[in-house]
């Protein structure tokens, strides 16, 4: 019986930790699909983009794998306190990385419109917050792996940066728009691409909200900063 | 001790039912701030817009009542199989209707920045789409609460609607930026306006998916249609 009972107890251990794989192997996809999509605008790579698009049926059928994986544990084993927290946690968190999955396939279509024109302006702007998207996605995703609300807190304080860059790429497209016409179809789908880019972070900070509620009980105590005040951005052309 | 079993029973139907009253209610607050956002816009209706951001925090507190009602229901009840399955869909479903809260409450804040411009265009097709998006939201609130697949494959179906008339919308507005470089600013807006009720469509869908799925035992078979083609529009200024 000892022997039986041990053997119940390690197998649930390994089903908690099959849990843990596959949230590590959805992670790598949409990180995975978010590096392309970035490579696809900056170094218009249109092979990095088809290849963040066809990465996405992969991230979905991550997520159904998940859901299906939570509903059996949850009627097989029941799990309570901690665990049930992790549990629904990884339901939460398959959620975010598939709305990152999705709006990195999204960037990545719109590169491919992107490369039918001359674009006239810097986009290191846009550069530097995909940089910053990307260190903050790799962090959170080792975040969950490790369940550690530290990394979590760092992840959560710097998308303020983010949304930083975003108001201030959202100003410099609209002025691109305004001196020429011809600016308006792409610098639109760079606006997109900006905004993207920026959900992408904001799922990240979901992550680490889910993260830190799990590790330490309670959630984070702060107001999240309101980042993105692009809603309320006038820009006029010069008289 | 009959007495005191059937008093469980009893009780354990009941905090299902209350499951479904939250929703409800979350419901009920997510589209109303989805009708005062599109008064906002159509009605230029300040006030309106104001009341549709300040219901915000009010369907973000419902979401973390049904986290907590559900993890105490999964813990104390343990469910299994369909009472399993609709506890789980309650999670997804208080999670799509908080982002089209939020969708909402940004079309609200951006309709205000519109208030100081004047608008050259017709808002009609954005009027059509508002109101396709308030139907099918309407619906699949009422799917919700009667668990009916039948009018969830009706909202999902409806869907493609809301979509192409989104489509419409975006080059009709890249073509009025480029007709005059003072629209620029409110168009952007409009942009986004346009887009975030396209993604309300969106999040209805998703919550028929999880009404069909948990009525029905399997997903829709057929593929979801997709329907916002923006991604890769290309508009021209003429020559």
């Amino acid at each position: 019986m000892a022997t039986d009972g041990e053997h119940v107890v390690r197998s649930y251990e390994q089903e908690l930790k099959r849990l843990d794989t596959l949230l590590a192997e959805m992670g790598g996809v949409v990180e995975n699909q978010v590096a392309l999509a970035a490579e696809a605008i900056m170094s218009r790579d249109g092979e990095a983009a088809t290849r963040a698009v066809e990465l996405d049926p992969r991230a979905d059928a991550l997520e159904r794998e998940v859901e299906h994986f939570v509903i059996r544990l949850l009627a097989l084993r029941q799990p309570v306190a901690d665990d049930l927290r992790r549990v629904v946690a990884a339901l939460k968190i398959a959620g975010d990385f598939e709305r990152i999955g999705d709006y990195a396939a999204n960037v990545a279509k719109r590169s491919i419109v992107l490369d039918q024109f001359n674009l006239p302006l810097s986009l290191s702007a846009l550069a530097n917050m995909a940089r910053l998207v990307q260190q903050n996605l790799k962090l959170v995703i080792d975040a969950v792996q490790q369940r550690d609300p530290d990394m979590a807190m760092q992840v959560w304080r710097s998308d303020q940066l983010i949304d930083d860059l975003y108001n201030t790429i959202f100003r410099e497209l609209i002025t691109y728009m305004m001196e020429d016409a011809r600016n308006i179809t792409p610098c639109t789908h760079l606006l997109f691409i900006a905004k993207n880019m920026e959900r992408i972070g904001d799922h990240a900070t979901n992550v680490a909200e889910t993260v830190y509620y799990t590790a330490v009980g309670r959630p984070i105590e702060q107001a999240r900063p309101k980042g993105d005040t692009s809603a309320y951005a006038v820009v006029r052309p010069e008289a």
